[in-house]
């Protein structure tokens, strides 16, 4: 009774590239349409409990070499890391309302950072190489921003806690929501 | 009867630079609250009927020297000019529906431009140096968008029609919105 195994099986193995061309395909430019429903783009959370992330416009995704902007909704409770990146980022909240924490770059390390209240309708900028952290500090409603960086793809310095020194905050290229498009890049390059 | 004329003449005059500091206080970075509302954020027409433009985050009000992020919304049957920059324009649109008119810069002239319909929570952005316009073609809703660029403050080169040569189009340096805080800008240089 072997047969009717490997009939089963060949097709299924026949299907792994299919799949995994299915979950590469949003990676290649080609084809796309000029213009794209934001509610079709490709949303996940990456691994990040209570974050929902979509690249709205690219640099792996859509070809954008200077500039990147991504829509992203943070459910209560739920933050991005303590980092730092050397691009200018620019934030407009759409919903909801949170915590900015803010430290310079200027000594060893963060330290205590300063608080920033935002809101729906405001928007604020992180100076290049700022130390922050942008938290759902709102219990009741999710907190949904435009986030809008340049020098893509993002390349993140991510800190345990805000006594770190700089230079032990650890890298993380490509970051969460380029990984795959970064690798589907690099082997195109091969 | 000449001294009340005096008494009434003298201080307008001592008011004059009063109200050119009130009108260009704007410009100046210093003192900006880091988050802000967009809704307190300058908002104006800059004599171009049925726009309201206001700069979220600039280049010339805000110190960003990568990205500049515009909130715009244009009346029915408003429209920008034909038109091309050096720089990347993403373009999310919030609100309404509209036309982009797209023509590529490879050709002497643009010619007839391809036709796109956008709407309310689509995305599309414009590739380096291609002329295009974007009109509010819905005679009923106002068409509203966030505007993202590259390299600002923008260098617009404008276009009569779609037949105009690439080299006779006009440039419009400094941009609309952007004499008052550039002309600011270069005095605070001297």
């Amino acid at each position: 009774m072997t047969g009717p195994c490997f009939i089963f099986f060949f097709p299924l193995l026949n299907l792994l590239p299919f799949f995994q061309t299915l979950e590469a395909s949003h990676c290649s430019i080609k084809g796309l349409p000029l213009v794209r429903n934001i509610a079709d783009l490709p949303q996940d959370n990456y691994g990040r409990g209570g974050l929902s992330h979509i690249t709205v416009a690219g640099s792996l995704l859509h070809g954008l070499k200077e500039v990147e902007v991504w829509l992203q909704t943070f459910a209560p409770g739920s933050r991005t890391p303590i980092h730092r990146h050397s691009c200018e980022e620019v934030f407009v909240v759409l919903k909801g309302s949170g915590t900015l924490y803010l430290a310079s770059s200027s000594n060893k390390y963060p330290g205590k950072p300063e608080e920033h209240f935002i809101f729906s309708n405001s928007t604020f900028h992180i100076p290049v190489n700022d130390v922050h952290q942008v938290w759902n500090t709102n219990e009741h409603e999710d907190l949904q921003m435009l986030v809008i960086i340049s020098r893509p793809p993002i390349k993140v310095f991510i800190y345990e806690d805000w006594s770190m020194p700089h230079t032990a905050a650890k890298l993380k290229f490509p970051y969460y929501w380029d990984e795959q498009c970064f690798q589907v890049a690099q082997k195109d390059e091969l």
